[in-house]
């Protein structure tokens, strides 16, 4: 049984490579909620979402977000009546938004809604919120505060960031199982999400960082950041704003007390030396998950390297010699 | 100005012919809402939806209902979650229902919602929902009560009706505007929708029979029932439910206190006469809709005979001739 801790389109490609290396039952995941808001008078978990999506191979891969497929006509129909279509909800996208709203309303948590809404697209492997508390990821910007979404979708992250916050942090509590899920898993693998405002969120509610202080399993993260600059988003600038340079070694210091493993570009092996000067265990590997084959190596490598008894030479050459951690004698 | 009491799909095809004829700008409707109905968690109020389609121009008019053009992949989308579809709200169509709900959970009235939508959707008619509390249809069937669109759309009229009522009406007040523009109006029109279940509701909101008997314009009905069928519908079978005649002779019985003009297709005209021996002004006419034509053509002459200085002759032959009624000598 693996953990991931989880959020924004590096992870959901993480997910994407590792659900066809390892059976999706023996997959925990621990996603963010930070980004979730309010749409059209709809609870919209965008990270839930794109877990819940890759998951039912329901996915656009194209756009890395939202249903492969889908059509934009509620949305063309809400900006003809004068309501906002900056957060691109598509018609097949709103069914999920409108069953969870529903069962929010009805009184079930965020935890209870994800995993109805998991069992009804065949989901197999079990999505966690971080919290059924409302944290909410906050951007300061010299326009003032912003949600992330505002920050990240509406606004293009144009504005400079002055500092992030997570509202509702320090009275959130974990949600049911993702304590055990962190201290009982095999491995505990951190995806290749911004540190700051995919994972920070994660880490900000209290008792999750004390939970991986105390992981049996080995915990790596894959870092989002190659040569300096990160893959997609505005990582390098939020991690600018919490004061963690734009490097491994920044990915490597957001997580300095319970890393074991950073996995980081074969394109930064000189910036890996620096880090294993310190005494990080770090391996340089093709990072960048541009296909199907991509997604799975990294997600192969990642999984041979945390297992307790690696084999990672027989792991690595063929998708039918794998045998998923658990399993593994 | 005048004042129309209205719901169903012969109600929007009436409304459709008098926005040809007269200025939108001079037409109350007062709408049913007994057949409202949460939805998907959305509050969807199919009669009000009809009238503000037709109005803006957005009515289906193949479907007689929903937008024109509409696409159903959030539907297609909600059934593969395992949500009911028998109520088919379209993709461009769930955007007002998307706002409508959002309006009412932030604490307006559905008045003040419809004329938001209203407003929005360019629409120049007054729509007052017959009641901002909630009245909902009841129908009695040997499997149990079922709200209206579950007898009539999701088990398609099948069921036999033992009785109709209306659940709230008792405690429900008229919306505001209701009661003045029956008593104020220049004339008072029954479009041709189900008398039962279409303007029943209207009538059993405490107040509105009261306002019609004291109205000081005319009032005329428009029967939906023609060669004792109803044009469309279960209005047959509701109406012998209530113990009415699926006649003429029964909807002139459903509003006999306050009606001043019977208007029935000129098939009926034995019928017709009947009635006049009983003393009520009854005037035969086409009154199937198959075209926009056809539906100028009944609301022109509608309002001719409900007109204080009537000039029908004139108003009948020409659009251009046509003289609203609020602007008459």
């Amino acid at each position: 049984m693996i953990c991931v801790l989880t959020g924004g389109t590096g992870g959901a490609k993480f997910v994407d490579g590792l659900r066809q290396v390892m059976p999706s039952e023996e997959i925990t995941l621990v996603v963010n909620t930070g980004d979730d808001l309010l749409w059209w008078g709809l609870y919209v978990s965008p990270d839930i979402d794109s877990i819940t999506y890759v998951l039912s191979g329901m996915l656009s891969r194209e756009r890395g977000w939202g249903v492969k497929g889908d059509t934009f006509l509620c949305l063309q129909a809400m900006g003809q009546l004068g309501e906002p279509t900056w957060f691109h909800t598509g018609d097949r996208d709103l069914a999920v938004h409108l069953l969870r709203s529903r069962l929010l309303a009805e009184g079930r948590t965020l935890s209870e809604a994800t995993s109805i809404v998991c069992g009804k697209l065949g989901v197999k492997a079990r999505i966690l919120p971080m919290s059924n508390s409302r944290v909410e990821t906050r951007v300061d910007t010299p326009i003032g505060e912003l949600s992330f979404e505002e920050y990240f979708v509406q606004r293009w992250y144009q504005d400079p960031v002055k500092s992030v916050r997570f509202a509702g942090a320090s009275d959130a509590e974990p949600a049911p199982g993702v304590i055990e899920a962190i201290t009982s898993a095999d491995a505990v693998l951190l995806a290749p999400s911004n540190p700051v405002t995919s994972i920070g969120p994660i880490l900000a509610v209290p008792g999750i960082r004390e939970a991986l202080l105390s992981a049996r399993g080995k915990i790596a993260a894959i870092s989002p950041i190659v040569g300096n600059s990160p893959v997609a988003g505005p990582a390098g600038i939020l991690m600018a704003a919490q004061g963690l340079p734009c490097s491994i070694a920044g990915v490597a210091q957001a997580y300095e007390d319970f890393l074991d493993i950073l996995v980081c570009d074969t394109r930064d092996a000189r910036a890996a030396d620096a880090l294993r000067k310190n005494g990080l265990r770090v391996q340089c590997t093709q990072t960048i998950m541009r296909s199907a084959e991509d997604k799975a190596a990294l997600a192969r490598e990642v999984l041979a390297l945390v297992s307790p008894a690696p084999s990672s030479a027989e792991s690595s050459t063929s998708d039918t010699s794998f045998r998923p951690l658990g399993r593994q004698p």
